[in-house]
């Protein structure tokens, strides 16, 4: 996992000798804008002020790039279930630190997330990218499962719509969370799991 | 507000004889799905299997399509608050009135609020219809406040991370919610006020 993706400051048009890093994070934001369909290599040149061929010393294709930032968001993600807190505690408590770590990823990566969930799987690395989603995805929804079994999760809402409304409520960060708003990302995760699990009404627990 | 638009089963290529209704449905369907700005008028014509000018028959232009299916999402949406219920209870009450019934808009015209939640504002028709939404969007936004102070809901999460999660939850539906899925509309409607509410952690409440 390379932090310094995300912390790399957007280049500047017209400015060359970008590393491959700096390539896919302007590449993000192009594809993002655009649509990845609509975004040819002509377009991302003119973006990063570079001629298509010093785009292919770093990346061989579109679709290489799009493999690229699609990991920027998959491999975070994929690594949250290896961590040893995925296995620790009730259920509830691993779906809480799933979800947390998910909403981390969320707005640590931010654009690659947005282009993940937009995906519409006219390719091949974009149905191998939405297939490893799903798997990342099943295994919130077997803790959901099993959280409702042990009895901590309520029940009167059935496990699918549960999950749904729980990747509803978080994958909705990418739309509206910004580093430079009025609240940290650390009180975002707090404030969307106090929502999700406490609710918003005012009780004495 | 015209029922109308949501029963009319969509219309099947080459048929021709289209009411305005029919049109607006597979324009919505068409702007959802290649964005509205690369979508020509040729392209609509392509999709209804009917000729250019038997569109400028419904429509004077392809401005007044986007208005005339924003406004699908707009005006029931503007109508909550005039509902005499919008006025009954606390703030908490006159809150959950609003979702539940922004809830019902977003299930019942999933294509038209789709198309007003993916609005960029590059065109005036746009702009406006962007300052509609958020007009609607303030009345939220001051509910959550009201209901802030008179106690009812949490204090801990600020006014504006609240507002921006309970829509955040709400507009996530227009993605996933299908009509023909394993949850009816009401369900799904009771089952988001539960969980931003009362939370998903089972408790004795």
């Amino acid at each position: 996992m390379t932090a310094s993706v995300t912390t790399s400051p957007p280049t500047k048009r017209g400015r060359p000798g970008y590393d491959q890093e700096s390539v896919l994070s302007i590449a993000v934001e192009v594809f993002n804008k655009h649509g990845y369909d609509a975004t040819s290599m002509g377009k991302l040149a003119e973006n990063l002020g570079i001629s298509k061929s010093a785009i292919y010393h770093h990346v061989p294709s579109k679709g290489d790039l799009l493999r690229l930032a699609l990991d920027e968001a998959l491999v975070p993600l994929e690594a949250i279930a290896k961590d040893e807190q995925a296995a620790v505690g009730t259920a509830e408590e691993r779906l809480k630190f799933f979800l947390r770590s998910t909403i981390r990823v969320l707005v640590k990566r931010q654009q690659y997330v947005t282009l993940l969930l937009r995906l519409r799987g006219n390719t091949e690395i974009e149905r191998d990218a939405l297939e490893r989603r799903r798997a990342v995805d099943r295994k919130v929804s077997d803790l959901v499962i099993e959280a409702q079994q042990e009895g901590s999760l309520r029940s009167d809402i059935d496990p699918r719509t549960t999950t749904r409304l729980l990747f509803g409520t978080i994958n909705s960060l990418v739309e509206w969370f910004r580093e430079d708003g009025n609240v940290t990302a650390e009180q975002v995760e707090d404030h969307a799991i106090t929502m999700m699990f406490d609710g918003l009404h005012k009780s004495d627990r």
